[in-house]
């Protein structure tokens, strides 16, 4: 399969007259893509029922004649005025009560049925107009899902919505629903909570303390359910009138809704990548590596996230927006190092995207993202950027293509764990994106390739070792299929500690049938009071007394289990800093047969089937294997 | 008299068939208290008027027979959803005007007539029934008043009610109020705040910059009363059924209400007392003793609460939860120490609490508290807390008991002045309780026993030093009191340096009959700007500069004085550190012939009229008079 | 001219009987001046319509007879208790939409009309009784505009008249605006952001995430407008009735309006000098320097503000409220350094004031700055700063006038610019006063004095530098009278880069005629990211990319331009630190022929006609070219 490049662009942006230059240079630089359309509401429809068709069907004529493939966007993601003014309640509502209005973009809640209706409306005149187009070879529904965060919304449509999701959790006669049995489920025995009626629930904001966890959890994962309807509204819609694969573009870090579930109804998943904004924004990187990667991006955030994708893409992944020089929304904005877009191109194909889209063509030089860099700079000369993307493209024509193999090492990933440790962090900043991507990390500093699991998995051939840390609901018949393979299982900390309705089951967790380990008892650690493991390296943030004749595999300097094993089950009871999840990863690789490499700091390879790629996120230039790999290099070896 | 034990239970939490075992299990164990109750008006009464008395009458009954005695709790903590329903307006509204709804606890305005008369007549309707039941050997008035910061209430009914406070507070004719009398006593001319009519005057929340603190001292003053109004409508209920002693369950650092106004009406009090969690949250400590002392919580945090809820139960106090591991609600929640728990419990003894209960029996699995460790575990095996509580029921049932004695140091608390001191800091982070607390502690290093008096005490015979800290409002009758004692007096910083309706008084403070001090200024510090005194030690936070006659006893390194005497009267102009409390504490030891010791670090005494009690709150033994206390130890020598 | 001292009183705090001497005590210190009324509007009228003249007339003859000048203040900043019940929609709104309500003071919205005709009402009532009064010499209109945050108002009266504001901005036909030119400047097709009306716009709060930057500057420079309109109204009436002198009093590094547009209709532009509470609350000095300058305030912010109200007096000025001990307002209240007073004093005529007024006369014991110190302490004994402004006093009887002198250094400052930045920071903490603050400071270490200019400035005579930074928008006209001058013209980073809407202008910035430089990229930086400068210092916060045939006069290590130049015109692309301004102002100064000196640390000079004074900022004694100046010390050399 070959890989492409392609850009992101807005014709209604830009005066008439320049479309068939840009469009000529795209075509120019070797790209193959160019997304359109995505916040052009406003001009499609000026006003409720009446299009203006011409602009954009003429784009994407330009566009298509000049050789170039478009992906259409809806453009939900931006309703125009008039759509607020005839819904002045579609609005979300945030934690503090405050409605959060028309003026940027996201505003809308995801339970609000006039504005679905709207968005209904408008995917089908879009859909239908383009549906057969030959140039729109690729759709995206609305535009990062969860930005600006979107997800959670407390409003009066959203109450509603809730409650009638309540009522088909707990039913009962009729479509009433059994509040006794939500009662029940949440043990709201525990602060005299019980309600009537499913009517006297309210959203769990505003609240004197904290609200029912329970209760947290459901408005969680109702609020996931909203965004995948709504998603799948457009879905159905443009099914009808298109064979084009739909995608929708998601984004770093944002675990807010449920990615699996959304992409079951894509073709293909796309992700938004920006190295640089997220090491300064969300990568939760240390001081010292915050300065060391200032310019290149932290070296496993975005692998981790290309891994994720691939899954939640069932294979088909796209980067839709790539970084290409500075951005304006992180606190600092520094540039990018030189070489460090191709190698961010490069790492992409290498763990199998299909196409890379640089976000954006042109830098605008008006409104919110002004400072925005683009391939293009405002006056229309090639940014720095432009450069490196024209590199890859040449390499592309030239290079094989990038073969996809099975990872050796497979990773559960579980949006409803995410928001369980949201509700119970139980330790100021513990979260679960943390925890499994300090364990990734681990594995790919021992120079393993990884495939990112959905939690639906229950097949678990080719894999030598499959990891679920932290995943704090597991139904039993993921248990069984765990154990059924003959694979490594890692689980732990906080593993399968929870029932479906967030209580602790008894007997106590993990409760997992071959493995004689019982959590019992937890604590969580300031900063300043690592647990020192013999042997090496430390528990930290999360601590877990485990008992059981398991067997100790790891203990504290003090004989207290850390990590106890029976079989090829792995339970571990601490979130571990680098050095003690290095440990666990070689003794795990060791019993599973894994070869592991010993990588230099900043240094990260990525196996295909034919391949390995290996990537140099430092400023310097490194030895590797007795050759150098420049700053920002990439190095393709046969295996 | 015999020190006892007891726990919390929630039978309506756990299955009937459980209820004998448990009961059985708490005998066995040695503990004779039992508080049930507070949280449970959903079951009691789960709709308007329609009661289930039956499931309580059970518990009772069970609890009795098993031999344990029942402290049973008013459960107006936690209105019911139908309540609030019934009373939407019910709710307190925080500073920014936000509803604080249902979904937890505590969800209610203390000025609402409505919700008051549900209180009274859900008490009285629990009253009648258990008043004389011969299980029920306490009462206890709803639960932790304050909790999550719930005395301020900016809801319209804490306003009317405001309003008929002030009205009261400045009489005029009829029921009218004088309101020119207030313009007067606050200043308002100050900022043309004057107003014609009480029906004007706001709550003091919103306002551009910050309201005239006269405002804002009236208005904590008031809020302070409604609990106290509130309180009593129970205790009155309460009285006309049942003659077993009723109590509150106070909390630690909280001193948004006159613990000693509610503590009037009532026989006992009684505090929760989690060590680990207030280590993390509201200790101050610093980060080197918050690391030291993670698992055994600080050495002096407890002790000082077991001697101001003395004073505020007129001698008869218990504790009502003592954490007996993890708990769920600090920043971090390490567990405690092996051996802490039963120190922590003798601890209370030796400072004369009359029973100490342990929350809770057994840790819930659902809802909100589900990570707060119980002496059970949530599958109903003992914790590591059962067997340091099992061990105290031994050691009591061997040893002799613990003898009362007045303590050599009396320490003033007012309440009053730690709202005067919140709502004036005049520097960030500097409070009252910090203030009388850094003194406390300087008390305890020396190994001395001390008693904590209300501001409203007169009569001081048998002390030999008297402090009153930052009582900033001093009326002549305690200024009188203190000099007609012949006890060394210590006051200062910023005593007795407003009236009655916060303004300074002139002559200026302190205006101490007999003392030749002035307070000609002050000033508040960086904390990177200590001024050193000759000698040793400190002044941080505060620095008062002093004028007048008495003998400097204390001077900076610049020869400004810090502390001036005359006669047995010292002030105190400064917030010292460490060092220098301690040589002042030693000084003023030395004056009144007091003996001090020399203590470890981590080692606290107690004396009682018999015996002197060591404690070793380090993670490690210490030598004591040539022997070794261990970590955790406890020790009892006869005096 | 003679320069001249005063004070600050409130007759309406005091009883009757002390006037009369605290008048005769003020006249025997050598005071001149005294502010009365600007807070006293309850006393004035004390309800509506009926005013209560008589203790005024009293407190002006007494004042007046005792040989003082009165400065009266219209007392708008504190509308009473009545003119709020009557206009209930009068409060500002805070960006979270909540109501700035009665309590404290600068509770109106500038916007509110019903409000205005009050204020207009008043000023007349005022203006027609004490416009002829002999003792009334000078005016003041309300007070501190800006102070508390009280500029940008959300609310309705706001809004609609926002709406105006822009229909005049974009006009159309009749009264419409165009609404399409509007869309089009703003660039509302960025996210379908487009309006169809005025009236669908919406003030910048609560949206989604940021709303439009061209959105918010335009309410910025609303929001300025409205101050200047309000101000006038006063301004109008007062010239009625009065030929007296009319001021306002400005603070401290507040931008949120243009002082220069409200100066434009006032005699004198004064301002409100506390140099420790700023030191403590705004100068964002580093810490060490926040401790040594801990009682002597930071040594360059009030002589920047000296020169800036200056330029706003348009040679004018005044320091009205002079700290004289310790405030009540900062994080931290130290006291003011012995001498310090005086030294600030001396300071400020250096720069040219014609008149410095301490505030204020006695400390009130009561209200909200009862630790706000005055000339008396509030038993009236005099506090140490009245010792000090007794010997300025003396001074001023003996010494020569201060003779004013255009500098050699002009500097620009742009209130608009300062929004600009606030607008779009890019980078945390980024802010336009830090960025003109520390090249003040620059040369202001290098022993210059400054002129700082308007931007409405286009003549330079006299002038051998010219400095610009940081100037978003730079008009053609003053690009060109820049160029046309024969002064070294300093602009950069950010100068000239947007254009009136907010926009980048193509050609890209600076695009200034004479100097081939582009700013290619940008970005910000980290604070651990300095980017050293060959030869010394650094660039930190913010770097721009340079390219263009101009000179590269310094360069990073790694051969970047960092400050390039065409015959007298230099572009500076980054943000220094303290040792690359001090190169840059070196080398500029060398090209302009300015002598410049090596100052201790702590020490600055100020020239004037005739003479050179050195302020010895320091807690301690330097020497100064072979002679001791005292800490806190003062003194005159004839040039």
């Amino acid at each position: 399969m070959k890989r492409t490049l392609g850009t992101c662009y807005y014709p209604e942006h830009w005066p008439r007259e320049i479309w068939e230059e840009d469009a000529a240079r795209m075509a120019a630089l070797g790209l193959t893509w160019v997304r359109i359309g995505e916040f052009a509401w406003s001009r499609i429809e000026p006003e409720g029922g009446r299009f203006d068709w011409g602009w954009l069907d003429d784009a994407i004529d330009v566009l298509g004649e000049a050789g170039l493939k478009v992906v259409l966007g809806t453009p939900t993601a931006t309703p125009p005025r008039w759509v607020c003014d005839k819904h002045p309640d579609m609005f979300a509502v945030d934690a503090d009560g405050r409605r959060r209005g028309f003026g940027s973009r996201r505003h809308y809640c995801f339970s609000h049925q006039g504005y679905l209706n709207e968005c209904r409306r408008i995917v089908t005149e879009v859909a239908k107009r383009y549906g057969r187009n030959p140039h729109v070879a690729a759709w995206q529904t609305d535009n990062e899902y969860g930005c600006h965060d979107t997800i959670l919304s407390y409003s009066s449509a959203a109450r509603q919505a809730f409650r009638g999701w309540l009522r088909a959790r707990y039913p009962g006669h009729g479509n009433d629903g059994d509040i006794k049995a939500l009662n029940a489920a949440w043990g709201n025995v525990f602060w005299s909570m019980d309600y009537d009626d499913f009517d006297q629930i309210e959203l769990p904001n505003l609240t004197v303390t904290e609200p029912n966890p329970a209760h947290v959890q459901a408005f969680r994962r109702f609020s996931s359910d909203q965004v995948v309807a709504f998603n799948r509204a457009q879905v159905d819609i443009i099914r009808q009138y298109s064979d084009a694969p739909i995608s929708h573009n998601y984004m770093g870090r944002i675990v807010d809704f449920d990615h699996f579930a959304v992409g079951e109804d894509l073709e293909i998943a796309t992700w938004d990548s920006y190295p640089l904004g997220f090491l300064e924004d969300r990568v939760g990187a240390t001081p010292l590596d915050q300065r060391h990667y200032a310019r290149q991006g932290d070296p496993d955030f975005q692998a981790f996230h290309h891994d994720l994708y691939r899954a939640v893409g069932k294979g088909r992944w796209w980067v839709m927006e790539q970084q290409p020089g500075p951005v304006n929304w992180a606190p600092y904005n520094p540039a990018p190092l030189p070489g460090i877009v191709r190698l961010w191109t490069w790492e992409a194909f290498a763990h199998g995207a299909e196409a890379v889209c640089y976000f954006r063509w042109r830098q605008a030089p008006f409104a919110q993202e002004q400072l925005h860099a683009g391939l293009l700079r405002p006056d229309s000369v090639a940014a720095p950027g432009f450069f490196e993307a024209e590199q890859v493209a040449e390499e592309l024509a030239d290079a094989p293509d990038v073969a996809p193999a099975q990872a050796p090492v497979a990773l559960i990933f579980d949006y409803d764990a995410a928001w369980s440790w949201e509700v119970q962090p139980q330790g100021q900043g513990l979260d679960y994106f943390g925890l499994v991507f300090d364990l990734y990390r681990a594995f790919r500093r021992a120079g393993l390739s990884i495939d990112i699991l959905p939690p639906t998995q229950r097949q678990f051939d080719g894999y030598r070792i499959v990891a679920a840390p932290g995943m704090m609901v597991m139904p039993d018949d993921l248990k069984t299929a765990l154990m059924a393979s003959d694979t490594e299982v890692l689980i732990g900390p906080r593993s399968a500690c929870r029932d479906a309705d967030f209580n602790i089951p008894v007997p106590l967790p993990p409760a997992w049938p071959d493995l004689d380990v019982t959590v019992s008892r937890l604590e969580t650690l300031r900063p300043d009071m690592p647990i020192a493991v013999a042997g090496g390296g430390s528990v930290r943030n999360w601590f877990e007394h485990l008992e059981g004749g398991a067997e100790a595999v790891f203990e504290t300097e003090s004989k207290m289990p850390v990590v106890m094993r029976s079989g090829t089950t792995t339970y571990c009871g601490g979130w571990g800093d680098d050095a003690f999840f290095d440990r666990l990863v070689k003794d795990l690789c060791n019993r599973a047969g894994v070869e592991t490499l010993d990588l230099p700091r900043g240094v990260r390879v990525r196996d295909t089937a034919t391949e390995r790629f290996w990537f140099n996120h430092n400023p310097h230039d490194v030895e590797i294997e007795g050759e150098t790999l420049a700053s920002a290099g990439v190095r393709r070896d046969p295996i």
